[in-house]
């Protein structure tokens, strides 16, 4: 790749400005701000970012035309998303912008949207701890991990998880709990790639862990656009006589 | 199975109503007349119709209760299709009904919000013949058919064809006119699953073919409803201590 | 289905043949012999057995001729398989034959030809608890079981499983040591249905449990052999002028 | 990508060497120096060659320990391969190499021991035209293509192709006898991915064409290996007291 690789980290950004909610603590810089910090370690990639309470919430059509790469973290307030930028982003994504979904994000619009399903699933904020197992190694978004990634503390989320079967299925959560969990899923939707990654919930300082650092990072390359065919739809006429 | 399969058959029916439509004289009782008497031909199945222009669209709550499969077929008036119907369907399909989409009804709001994707494709009325190579034998969908399904005169589909990849591909179309398209397409949504089949149009008597009818009795087995679990969601207990 | 779907369980039949073996307490007559017993509990099924000690391991073209579905199960004595049987259980499997796969035979000759890997895994005999969850519950091989099974006790498979990426993937298992596990997983080879299960230690009564029963009951339905077309394979004319 | 990704372009190289056949007409420096030359064109990748005829067929150890990408071209001679250098580039796939099965391939030992099936197919040398239409537009193998290939004469390959259905489809062929093909198949194997293209008959110029050239170099991109984690088989102890 000559050129950089543009990615907007989508924030819905209310946890952290509570300033009761441990998440003021660990992200003071938001969600997104972390998100952002951790893909500027990799070369290649630089991050802006984008909130639910700016104008079209952070999503301009000028915002959306110059990202290769959308990240979207959500969880308490995704009815206050419009569903006209979600219609916008369902278009770039169709059109080959890559998507990145993380945890709680799994209810968002645009999530559901693509998904077809309720994106329904289990969960529990309890004392579970959580491993990542990695399924597939040859994946390149499992470039540079080890087996598994020992995230520790974080929320449950099991199966039961209403999503079409991922295209790859790239990891698996175990939890102490008793529970599993479909935790990295690959899809394509038009010509872009969408991928689903399970942990972050806001309580916990995740988005500094390196492994999951390496995780977004290796995603954001994995869904990068390519430059293939925009096809051509509607009436046309034979190629052969 | 020990009781019969309750298919539902749904139609638009609005070309079939035009006196000047060939369709009017090649289904002269509806598209889903002849598809529902297809499926009579074969044991095991009973199905009945609704159509656009009923009250709900002939799609009350007590008649999706107790459709086992629903085959839709649409063509022109895919917007007048009500939004909360449209959703019940959805809720239906995700819960475990069977769902065959047939010919133009790729465009339907249904088959759309399932696939979340904008499902256009290339298309053509000319002097196309049409022949449906087997790809997956082995599947259920393919029983007792021979290698190829020699369809004759037909309106053109061409790739792209923008859905998701289908967990199974069981069929693909060749066209005299140069091009060729993923036409018979597994999907599993929630507890349900999902068939698309391309040939149809309202200008060819597809639907007496014994190929076609052979195909959709094919169908509706294999996406009838399965008696597995009905996930639980939402918040849980550890199983573990 | 009018006929009775005919399976034969294969066993290598040593553990349970040697007195001081846990297996010979709890599988009196085989593992085999326990499995055809739990097939039988299932209307439309009828099965018999073959043992590696037989002549041509019980699997005379006579008995695969009359096999719908074959089951496998091994464990110490895989390389003892001759080779020209297994490649007539494999044109068997691709001419249309179901295959059922069982927990340690995830090693023995014929899954390991029709996958095209390793098939290695991560092991522990020790005090691992084992639950598996249905993710696909809209399945026919999850049809009739509740959200998870508890199957208590048994060996441990851990990933990464050196596995093509399952067509459908039925089941995860959880392990109380940290592990997870696909435990369920359906694949197509030629005209055939495979389906890989894990659970079933010869240490343990695992095929006595009735939801495990149930399982492969459904499973050779599922796998059980459909009548698609038989390829045409070679030089052939044009069907165009 | 910071240093180059080694090819190996690997041919049988008899057809080529024949005086009166048309190949060493079309071919004069073998396929292997056409594949390599266009690969040449592409920045980032470094080919060399390697031919049945020359000691281990040009597969030495020290080659497959230096090759992150094997192509491989065969025809009339699959079964002079010997069996012991299958087995070891089917091991080098499954720790992680890229593997290019192209044309009259599907037929070599090593594509039918990583797919597990006959690989089987119908073909005609006649008059057909090929036209390659991309299905998946937003996989990186379609990258700088248009929404077809018009590849011209060539030998027919027909479905049913005998192989597992691939992980992901990115192109089918059209042909004007009549006949369709999955003609770009990318799979997984261990670590390893793999990926299936069709055309290239040795009695056409079609390895000179430039977007075969270019599906050939995005292809070399697409399977080479990640560095993701070496998976730990065998025997392990819990990771939960």
């Amino acid at each position: 790749m000559d050129t950089l690789l543009r990615v907007t980290v989508w924030n819905e950004y209310r946890h952290e400005q509570k300033p009761t909610h441990p998440a003021s603590k660990i992200y003071p810089e938001g969600i997104h701000g972390a998100i952002a910090q951790g893909l500027h370690e990799y070369p290649g990639i630089t991050a802006r970012t984008a909130t639910l309470d700016e104008p079209e919430h952070g999503l301009t059509d000028a915002v959306l035309a110059e990202t290769d790469v959308l990240i979207w973290w959500g969880h308490g307030a995704h009815d206050e998303v419009r569903d006209e930028i979600v219609a916008k982003v369902q278009a770039r994504v169709l059109d080959g912008m890559g998507l990145i979904v993380l945890h709680s994000a799994h209810f968002s619009k645009i999530f559901k949207r693509l998904m077809g399903t309720s994106c329904e699933l289990k969960w529990r904020e309890g004392d579970d701890h959580e491993r990542i197992w990695v399924v597939e190694p040859g994946h390149p978004i499992a470039d540079g991990l080890g087996e598994c990634l020992e995230i520790g503390r974080e929320e449950m989320y099991g199966e039961r998880f209403d999503i079409p079967a991922p295209e790859t299925l790239v990891f698996l959560s175990w939890f102490s709990g008793g529970e599993l969990f479909r935790s990295g899923c690959c899809y394509t939707r038009g010509r872009g790639k969408i991928f689903y990654f399970r942990p972050g919930h806001e309580s916990y300082p995740t988005y500094f862990n390196p492994d999951v650092r390496r995780v977004i990072a290796n995603a954001a390359r994995w869904v990068a656009p390519s430059r293939g065919p925009r096809p051509v739809f509607g009436n046309v006429r034979p190629r052969e006589a």
